[in-house]
């Protein structure tokens, strides 16, 4: 087989590795917990559905491989919860030894580019990588209310930490921010979100 | 909330479900069988990362999607085993049923534009659509080989269903398909996939 090609069918086995990283958030229908691979499959298909709904023009292709690509370092990093303080402080530097890793597994040109990507995602700094941070807050917000806020009940998280983490829902799209605004304020009300 | 978001957002969670429905594959590693959402974020991936190798210029955009959202009608339909003969006669009608009642939760513009991408990866005759197919093919097959041919030894698979559901790939890479060529010879060789 052509070098080039081994090298991308050696990448695309790895990645498999994706489905065995599991999160914190669980499954509509108080489900198991999501692994990472469901989740960025969820969050490019909301990201076309939702596209008209950022705040600039977005390159939708863009914004769906970022999605789809952007949890790929947590094969070696492992996921570090959105509220996990001290998993937070170690995250970057485990999460930049995986992505050299993993994506020099492909031929150079596409490990520039999706380490590219990944940066960009991570940086949030262009208008698809702000709409693709929106949908990786609003896919595990919506399903936690789907469940009644179980996950937040769960690990005893605080409003205030919400609100911390879904600022990041609001340079990407407004009026997403509107309706996590109103979900939060929903789930407060209802008492399975603590002030 | 708008009713045009409450409706994009309630397809949204209704298509969580995808992660429930069990495929015949097993995960790399010798692991659990894979689930649909995961299947189809691995298809989108391999998708772009392999486009170079597809017959004809596709819009990559519109494979990624088709792969993204082929199977979200075996959300009602179930998942029907590419060598389950039985299942096979009735496949179509179940999934029509599916497709109607689940991309109608969509407004009516985007559920026109989901159903004409389902029906054109089903009828296989765009470059983006068999594009979609070689990759529906080689992911699972991918998989399979990792671990030894083990589905097929599991299920009895011989040798000529193989090559039957694997012409599918041909039409939407040559090049491809002279992988899976060479990885089903390999099996044979190995006693892993009868004559």
């Amino acid at each position: 087989m052509d070098e080039r090609l081994k090298k991308q069918m050696e990448f695309s086995l790895e990645i498999d590795k994706e489905k065995n990283i599991f999160r914190q958030t669980s499954l509509s229908g108080h489900g198991r917990k999501e692994n990472d691979a469901e989740h960025a499959w969820h969050m490019a298909i909301m990201a076309y559905i939702l596209r008209e709904y950022a705040n600039e023009k977005v390159d939708i292709t863009k914004v769906m491989l970022m999605c789809l690509i952007h949890d790929i370092v947590e094969i070696d990093a492992g996921d570090t919860y959105a509220y996990d303080a001290e998993g937070l402080k170690t995250q970057k530097a485990r999460e930049d030894a995986a992505k050299q890793r993993i994506f020099s597994m492909l031929p150079d040109d596409q490990k520039t580019e999706f380490i590219s990507l990944f940066d960009e995602f991570e940086q949030a700094e262009s208008a698809e990588a702000r709409f693709a941070h929106s949908m990786d807050n609003l896919q595990p917000l919506m399903l936690n209310n789907s469940n009644g806020g179980s996950d937040w009940i769960e690990h005893g998280v605080t409003a205030d930490k919400v609100y911390g983490r879904q600022q990041g829902t609001r340079p990407g799209s407004e009026i997403l921010y509107e309706l996590t605004d109103k979900i939060i304020k929903e789930n407060i009300d209802k008492g399975s979100l603590k002030l």
